[in-house]
């Protein structure tokens, strides 16, 4: 087999086989294919689309050009999540507790942030002692004990992804649908997944615009899935404005609590118990989404859930005390406010900027070596259709510097204010199954 | 600029600005766009296409990539032709010295020869003494002293093209129009070209398989030329079997000097005296090609070409009493006769095999480094549409060894005797203006 004859099957618009794909893709991994071969494939791929069955072999070839998981030694089915990004979205913080305590085994491995999202890893660095990096063994009978352990995923998970991720950023390739999901879903097979719930964002702070756009990556990962014998459902939520009302590291655990307490945002209570209840009937445990939703409140309300945070908390070293004292949590030295120069309703909170704005603050990393701060943060005290009045706070920039001139800036900007109050957004637009 | 915006331009589909293009191509040149990001545009440009527009900057950007030949210290329109390649190709050698003695100047750069088809250069050093490599100002004495020069390509003529080039050939991006138009016509423009006669061949041994294909490209060169201000013409020829009756170095010397005597085979001397009319009438010379073709016939008739091509090779270091003494050529030491095995009409004779036949004879060279015997070759004794009986001899080798089982049984492939007689075919299908 050539790669030149198989870049030219693809540009031609012909189906490759499985053998073909695992091919490319193991010769890739292991360098020899060059880089200038695969980006002309991975052009071909783009400009020429992928067939279902291309996607799902793609997938697996990339889940194989790694370590893949064993999870075999943990009871019940292990089900996983993943966001394709936003901006504070911290639902992987509130659903993990949740379905743990449903008696479903969350092993999650999650990643870092880069850019203008944050990453879960990151987040649960905030609480003081938490421990990221656990060897195979304790992973294991952490998740057998607690039913939940959130680690970093292995160097080795996907390597084949991560190259071909790299590459595509610097050749223009990067928003190929067949091409995101099969580079999403083989880190979930990679990382042992036997189900998986998506959560697939559009808005102004995601990658996907439309809801259009949305529904076609949703399917093409649920049909990878079926293909490749792991169950998957797939939501379309909102991100057109920041999920919640906490933006930065401590601030989305503080969010989270409140959610687990029962008393958090709305919108973000809502995405976080359709999540856990989709995770909870894959999970094998409830039959309906009414019910597992059920089951899902009934827990946050008894406190459960809130019991098990602090036993995962406590099982990675962290300080379980932040729950119940949050002020244990790192704290930003300044909290200044960003006041509406006139009044009306909010129509527009462009998630993106506001991400860009708490990278600014030092909350995320511009560059994969930047360095984070956990205690600064933003937090909207606004959010779309709320009415303001002159020298309302919109917005509370926590800061350990004094000088945020261009981050007030940049959340003026992501503010848009009008006279009329919007129609009321919807935040969850579809479910594909 | 960088390049991963350009790539995305041309992946969506909109057309490069000149200053884009020739940042790509300077760029590249320079080595500060590597390869992968090269051949990642050459797909998304090979599946996207180009505009006229942008294919003529992509010439002009190719041919500026290093070292445009000054041919202005030579009188007259510097009137070049080029042959997409084909087996038995012998044309430049004839139309030179035919042109030459019109009163034209032929500066002409040639190239060597890969694979099955045969180059310029490697034919006239087949002729003792011959040397290709002449200083600058010797090439341009040689033409204003004989009106003729023909010497190897400088090594830093578009550079960006010879670069390219390779890339496509292992990235499946070789057989794109705006591609092969721009790396053709970049190449005669940095050569210094005034006018140009493109030979576009089609058929089993050329690149263009169909007229369709074929126009297609000549339409584009002559494009090209157009806004570039080169007069251009392109003639689309027959290359269904092997041009003329020669094939081998040496050989095809032979059969060019028979041409220019007036003996020569009909198809071989009807493709060169149109090219050498369509040169003689962008070297505003001839304003009719009736006047034109009548005037190289007269040229040729009186042996004012064959004088011209003694002093053309004498002023090179040849021996040019080869011209009157072909025995002075070098010959092979065995001569077999591949005989037909059964009557009937030559149906076909599949150039490209042709080619690798007299290939693995020596007379060409299968990887760059090889060497070549001057002296082998093939005599194609039977052309489509002839009569032969059982023992005719079709086809006679002309090697410096005894085996040459393997050569016979690639010409007899090649071969395709019928029962009928077949139609008649085109040998000039179309001209391009």
């Amino acid at each position: 087999m050539r790669m030149v004859d198989l870049i030219h099957k693809k540009r031609v618009g012909d189906a490759l086989t499985e053998q073909e794909i695992s091919f490319i893709i193991t010769e890739y991994t292991a360098g020899n294919v060059p880089d200038y071969q695969m980006s002309a494939f991975l052009m071909a791929t783009f400009l020429n689309g992928m067939t279902d069955e291309e996607t799902s072999f793609l997938t697996l070839a990339m889940a194989g050009s790694g370590e893949m998981i064993d999870l075999s030694a943990i009871a019940g089915v292990k089900v996983d999540k993943h966001s394709t990004g936003g901006v504070g979205d911290k639902v992987s913080l509130i659903v993990g507790p949740v379905v743990a305590s449903l008696g479903i085994p969350v092993a999650k491995m999650s990643g870092r942030g880069l850019g203008h999202t944050g990453g879960t890893l990151d987040k649960l660095e905030s609480i003081p002692g938490f421990q990221i990096e656990l060897s195979k063994e304790a992973f294991i009978n952490a998740v057998n004990t607690n039913k939940i352990a959130i680690v970093g995923q292995s160097g080795n998970l996907a390597p084949a992804d991560k190259k071909m991720y790299a590459l595509r950023d610097v050749t223009a390739t990067v928003d190929s649908i067949p091409l995101i999901a099969s580079s999403i879903m083989s880190k979930k097979i990679a990382s042992g997944a036997e189900a998986i719930v998506l959560d697939v964002k559009i808005g102004s702070g995601a990658f996907m615009k439309t809801v259009e756009d949305a529904r076609v990556l949703a399917r093409t990962m649920v049909d990878i899935g079926t293909r490749l014998n792991r169950k998957t459902i797939a939501m379309i939520t909102d991100m057109d404005q920041p999920l919640g009302r906490e933006i930065g590291n401590a601030n989305e655990i503080r969010e989270s609590i409140e959610v687990l307490r029962g008393v958090g945002d709305k919108d973000l209570t809502e995405v976080a118990i359709s999540v856990a209840a989709y995770m909870a009937m894959l999970g094998q445990v409830y039959s309906t989404f009414e019910e597992a939703q059920e089951a899902v409140r009934d827990i946050i309300t008894k406190g459960k859930a809130l019991d098990t945070l602090k036993r995962f908390i406590a099982s990675q070293g962290g300080d379980e005390r932040v729950v119940d004292q949050q002020e244990l949590l790192p704290t930003a030295a300044y909290h200044m406010e960003v006041n509406a120069t006139h009044a009306g309703f909010i129509n527009e909170i462009q998630a993106e900027n506001i991400g860009f704005a708490a990278m600014l603050l030092g909350a995320g990393r511009a560059k994969k070596e930047d360095h984070i701060d956990y205690a600064v943060g933003l937090t909207l005290n606004k959010k779309i259709g709320d009415a303001v009045e002159v020298g309302d706070s919109i917005c509370t920039i926590h800061a350990n510097r004094v000088d945020v001139a261009e981050v007030e800036a940049m959340i003026r900007d992501a503010y848009q204010i009008t006279d009329t109050q919007p129609a009321p957004k919807k935040l969850i637009y579809d479910v594909i199954v």
